[in-house]
């Protein structure tokens, strides 16, 4: 009986990169997370522990601060783009590299009503991503956004859902719909793209499609979203969205001799209803190793 | 020997209170995290188990959802007020209240440049907070700030602290200074305070010292805060205030042939420095019971 | 220029579902945090919010409580089977469903020795897992384990690997090697499987290879784990491992006259090592849609 | 007008320490998560930014690594002493030391039914605390655990709380009580006490009287498991107990015709109640500063 070693990487997660570029007196700050993961031929260190081909995890971790330093970071595309093919073009053994990076948002402090040079503050839990895969001569591009919370106070309804033996749910023509939306988007034709501008703009067709769509469900909302990206954005070619449904709960206070007209909500931590979708082009490119997670 | 019970309280915490409040087609949303605690003659439940003192937590829940919809939520403080208020005057046996509230702040989303009528983004990971105390007749309210994440990119120095057998630390002329304040200030004079206005006053006036202070030590620049604060509003009378030194080390690049003038910093994660202390105006009022907490 | 909807899925997360089952006077606990998922033929609900195929997630977040109440839980393996076949076979539209069961362990508080009746404590971060998708006929179970730390003091080296331009990482014939386990094994065969006593022989499998393989990678320790399972479990088909690498960095403690003999360590946060990988047997079974997440 | 410095303290906060102790070839392993702050004659630094008094956070954590290695660890309330001990006795302004520790439990793995000679896993999410106060000659010890998760699945009431206005909680004869254990301790007399033992007899006192105690509000219990440490341990002179009631709420099941003998539960994320309170022997010696944060 054979056993084998199957899908593989390795690589460092979570390098916190602070950068500040100083331009005269006015200083530009950048907060990034960046993962690293690396595929290969690996057999030998786990087959025997020979290392030979093993990139050593910290190399990968200098490698990224080292970058930071030669080279402005530009946008995070870029970097990870600059990051992935360094590692596959100078490791023999070394065939995809897998960089993942998180963009933590800072803002100026407002001083006296004009922003300050060096002084900044966090602009909330959003944060803005990418996952970039080298792979040969090619490199694909996911792009995204995580922990965008929203919120409609009216426009959703829900009714028309099966009712069978376990249904209570009553149907409802008026609720809060609510949720963080993860999105993650594909690029397709170049990887010569001005990756700040899709981003704010994608960003914002998200919120408008959200902010604006009528909902009957959580899924026609999914739909609307990525569709809205898709037409907007010929550069994308799939979108896909993890939307938890975060429920809120009106309160019945009848016991207490009082009507909620959609007043008084209760905000649950769990279960939540999760909501995943992909809207995808045509003819959009294929994916290839875009999305392959190696091994979890 | 004897044994007794010494300091007690209870109550419901983290209710999640979410309320929609409707202006013809515009929404109001407001999203607190309520918790409630009493204290009192509680002798009985806990000798005895006899609970006839013991309004239910599952009471005091209710009674803020209520109280959310029978009068417009308002400024939190006034909301912890008059749920204090409520619990101590219709409660015999209660004689102190303590209510806490975190706001979470959420924004309209921008369709075509104008803020959409009911639907809203997170804004941000900060709260504004409060901890009302209601004892007899009076009151005492603290309010605050938390998650509030600054960094200062250049303007901060740390030297001249004492060099001894276990000092390794470089001294520097030049440092990144970043922080996640927790702030709290008491009120003092009365109850009778546009609390949405003096709170927005002192996050200003906390974020500008932080900006301008040229720093010497974190110490420095949390007495500064605070003093701003006293300077600029004469309804507070003690600011307190948690800075966690939130470390930025410089990466040695050396080893690659790289000089980092200031521009490439690991951010830690543990261990970190943290600065406590307390600003406080000569002639405050006494703070009573507006600090103290019932056991841990 | 068309777009259409790509793989997507549905249901509801974390149900949090206790049980207690007396037999006389002696209670059993369980403690189980349940996620459905649904997928089939939903492009209505997206394209149009006609719902009439979307079981309501809240149906299912009953199905699950109904279903523990009319049949004893059982192994969490059985349990999502049950409720896998449930929704294939009663819905329709729905092709797929994909249950996910995390087990958290309690054992019983020993009272003057003897383990008590109904009285329990939580033992631990540790988690069994499971993820069965049953699709048409068929069915895939997964089962694994989450948050399995664990450390050798001893016994690891790392040496051999490549030194260029961004390595500094000195070599090391003894370290510390740590790690949280997140494993994951696909079976294969039947699902007439006595699923608690493989659980078990694996996790201890899994712990003893760790502990004695003589290490010169994680890597190499992952595939020893893996492989000591598929030697001595015939039902399991592969093995997946996640295996941080938490590294324990030893304190340079030199510059206060001390010599640091691998006695005292800094445990880091981050980053951290990623690695991952599979091992599989040569002839196993197709995965088909056992490993498959919908969308993220 | 003047203001004032008023209370502070600083220091360095979660120190992560692990050793490693050989004996042959059998290696003992220690976890240590250490937090220390000093308090003292501190207003130049926070005034001018004078640092001559300010031992800096860096230079503590180094003392807290060069102790490790210098004298075993030991028992961690005599670490914190040895600890608080040098940095009054060193720093001519420092007047009070804090040092805070928390130990997380590992055991040996177990191979062939042997443990193993320097393989662990970690033993669940509790922790093991302590709080050691050193002012002048004087120190105080507090010391505790957290996280221990408990659950009764019956011998747990709770009715004849007050019926009013907002309440609607049925009275109930049986239901599960869970909550997660912070306790706290403080010790008197000396401390020339046996602390490992005391730990554990504390910590199987709690635990029993948890089990045993037929509940009839949260509160009793705590009552009763603070009265049964002081009653078994003479040298404690008061439990502080921090107990939140984790809600378990039967599901209802009627709908789907199926009756809820207690068997089936949804287990509540927030909110929660939440029951402190202290337990004190009369003739106590005066707490002083054992239980004094200085400022939040």
């Amino acid at each position: 009986m054979g056993i084998s070693l199957g899908p593989n990487q390795y690589g460092k997660a979570e390098v916190r990169l602070v950068t500040v570029r100083r331009e005269g007196a006015v200083h530009h700050l950048r907060d990034l997370t960046v993962s690293t993961a690396l595929r290969g031929e690996l057999e030998a260190t786990h087959l025997t522990g020979d290392n030979s081909a093993v990139l050593a995890t910290d190399t990968q971790k200098n490698t990224v601060y080292a970058f930071a330093k030669q080279q402005d970071v530009g946008e995070i595309e870029d970097f990870a783009l600059r990051l992935g093919r360094h590692f596959v073009d100078t490791q023999e053994k070394i065939t995809t590299a897998r960089i993942t990076i998180a963009e933590h948002g800072w803002e100026r402090i407002p001083v006296g009503g004009a922003p300050h040079d060096h002084a900044f503050s966090r602009s909330g839990g959003e944060s803005r991503t990418t996952t970039v895969t080298v792979h040969g001569d090619r490199a694909w591009v996911v792009s995204g956004v995580d922990g965008l919370t929203v919120l409609k106070s009216t426009g959703s309804e829900f009714h028309g859902f099966p009712r069978e033996e376990y249904t209570t749910l009553a149907e409802t023509d008026d609720r809060i719909l609510a949720t963080a939306v993860t999105a993650r988007w594909r690029y397709q034709g170049s990887t010569d793209i001005d990756w700040a501008k899709s981003h704010q703009e994608i960003r914002r067709t998200l919120l408008e499609a959200f902010a604006t769509k009528h909902s009957l469900s959580l899924q026609q909302t999914l739909y609307t979203m990525g569709e809205a990206v898709l037409l907007a954005r010929p550069e994308v070619a799939e979108v896909r969205l993890s939307l938890p449904n975060k429920h809120h709960f009106l309160v019945d206070l009848s016991p207490f001799g009082l009507e909620n007209h959609n007043e008084v909500f209760y905000a649950a931590d769990r279960p939540y209803g999760l909501i995943e979708g992909t809207v995808v082009r045509d003819e959009a490119e294929e994916p290839g190793p875009a999305w392959t997670e190696a091994v979890l």
